[in-house]
């Protein structure tokens, strides 16, 4: 940065962040404050026009917070992506209407600004990085255990893509081969044992099980809505034993995981983030014990697993450092 | 290489593959070709040193076939090493007195060569990517499975390293969370499911505990020796039922590996090695059906599992090679 011009230093940049649940935009400073901040409830039942429309409207309405003209648009959106075009691949918990959705394109239309296009997981590490709870890494593995489970991996100084931009999805590693069926059609993948609607369904089939126990209980009171893993959480910390011996078996889950992770990629962190992990804080002790004991040498001597710092904002603000990545961000601008 | 000379295009490289069962030297040409190849069985029984001298004498005699003095000497090792210094880690199966054992800076003084160490699976990929079943591929996972279960992924065209040089244990991701205890200490790993003495101890359970069996007649004919994994690959070809019913086991294991690996790397091409993996070529074609049906989209439309074509010269070829590698050749000739 020795050479920028004040006016690069101070600049800014449209994020835009498609999430499960919320739709969020912001202009993000070159420091990382967000300016104009809009969040609405993602319409997941709307069609994909609908959804485009509100992504463009809101990043339209956060541009106005912004004091210089931004750089561009990066967005971070759940699912897979190829982040070279900004086309969607076929996501699993959404409309199927989503599937080749020319996302980059049209927003780049409709906001006449440079624009990329990644997934959450990668905008949320390239934020930890910056901003957060791994600054200055080369070396680490983001992980987010949520309403599903993403991740991404930088392996010296670069995010991990693969062939199509689509590496890093360890959520899909079968961890439990007899376990329940996953989304994505296989068996005992980590997301079916970990996420927080898997946590639900594993209280819902214990309640069916055990008719005078606490989560039948709990299930009764719900009104015939599902169980959720926030629900089993709150359960858990009010003494249930039954709420707290699933969370200890998802909490082993999600620590054997750690250790895999370590082994396969050397890592100096592993940043843990997402609603679900936030709420089981001594998962991070337990995963740092356990890689210190049960992961090969000398990766277990180096990694260690630290809590996300920026939580709900890591994609936001990840997203607008999506522009500085060379390989896709500079290809996008030779576009305009 | 438009500006090369003749003598560079034409050069050689001393090249040291330490293996658990063979150490192999050889001259090898700039196409490929190995020269004055050497082969002798590890004493593994011996101390460091006896090792270290026998290395040093088979690279030496090797190096008497090399038409033009060497570029250097690439030495590619089973277990984990710092590619940077060349020093070994503590190796799960070979002798303690092998921790912290400078093997490059031995080599170095004995030979008066560059010397680049490095683990084999890394060694064979590079291998692949040159000369062998992946020529040109920048996304590749490279996974033998043989006495152990060795990997290495290139992403973007680079060896995935980590922080240590210790990335890519693949083999150490449980896979069975109730399997055998695995010589890392875990439970289930790939590695004790699915390589050679791991097969030989599922057989053996089995004869234990069905006397009548094919499988306890073969543990009877051997008299007091393990059964080894190639002893239940003959059994299962001779029509053994219980021995094919492992090894289905064992195969489809390694076949779920693989749909992992292709979520997590999304790969052009998974290089499938190793005697074990060798004697099971319908592995191949299992593999391309099962990440084609269940792995995430669109890396299942990309992936492509292929056998290997260099079998047991990969880590001898890509010994060589790891002296054009940026990261370390470099460093290593400059300490020279």
């Amino acid at each position: 940065m020795a050479n920028a011009s004040p006016e690069v230093k101070n600049h800014t940049t449209l994020a835009l962040d498609i999430g499960g649940t919320w739709i969020r935009a912001a202009t993000v400073t070159h420091d990382g404050r967000l300016l104009g901040a809009r969040k609405q409830a993602n319409p997941t039942t709307s069609s994909a026009t609908e959804i485009l429309a509100l992504c463009a409207q809101l990043a339209d309405e956060a541009r106005a917070a912004s004091p210089v003209p931004p750089l561009g648009l990066g967005v971070s959106t759940t699912g897979p992506v190829n982040p070279r075009t900004g086309v969607l691949y076929d996501p699993p918990n959404t409309p199927a209407g989503f599937s080749g959705l020319p996302l980059g394109q049209y927003l780049r239309e409709q906001l006449d600004l440079a624009v990329v296009v990644d997934r959450d997981a990668n905008a949320a590490a390239l934020a930890e990085q910056r901003f957060g709870a791994v600054r200055g890494c080369t070396d680490f593995v983001y992980l987010t255990v949520s309403t599903g489970i993403g991740a991404a991996v930088i392996a010296d100084g670069e995010l991990l893509r693969g062939a199509d931009g689509a590496a890093g999805e360890l959520g899909h590693v079968v961890v439990a081969p007899d376990g329940p069926v996953c989304g994505c059609g296989r068996r005992g993948c980590l997301e079916a044992v970990a996420a927080g609607p898997a946590i639900g369904r594993a209280a819902d089939r214990h309640a069916q099980a055990n008719p005078g126990s606490g989560l039948a209980k709990l299930r009764d009171s719900l009104g015939g809505t599902p169980i959720r893993g926030h629900h089993v959480g709150v359960a858990a910390l009010e003494g249930d034993p039954d709420a707290r011996k699933i969370l200890a078996a998802v909490g082993a889950a999600v620590v054997s995981s750690i250790v895999d992770i370590v082994n396969v990629f050397n890592p100096q962190r592993i940043v843990l983030g997402g609603g679900v992990a936030m709420a089981q804080p001594n998962w991070i002790e337990e995963a740092n014990d356990a890689l210190r004991q049960s992961a090969l040498q000398p990766a277990s001597e180096t990694a260690r697993v630290v809590p996300t710092e920026l939580g709900d904002n890591g994609g936001l603000l990840g997203a607008a450092l999506l522009l500085d990545q060379p390989d896709h961000g500079a290809r996008h601008r030779r576009q305009e």
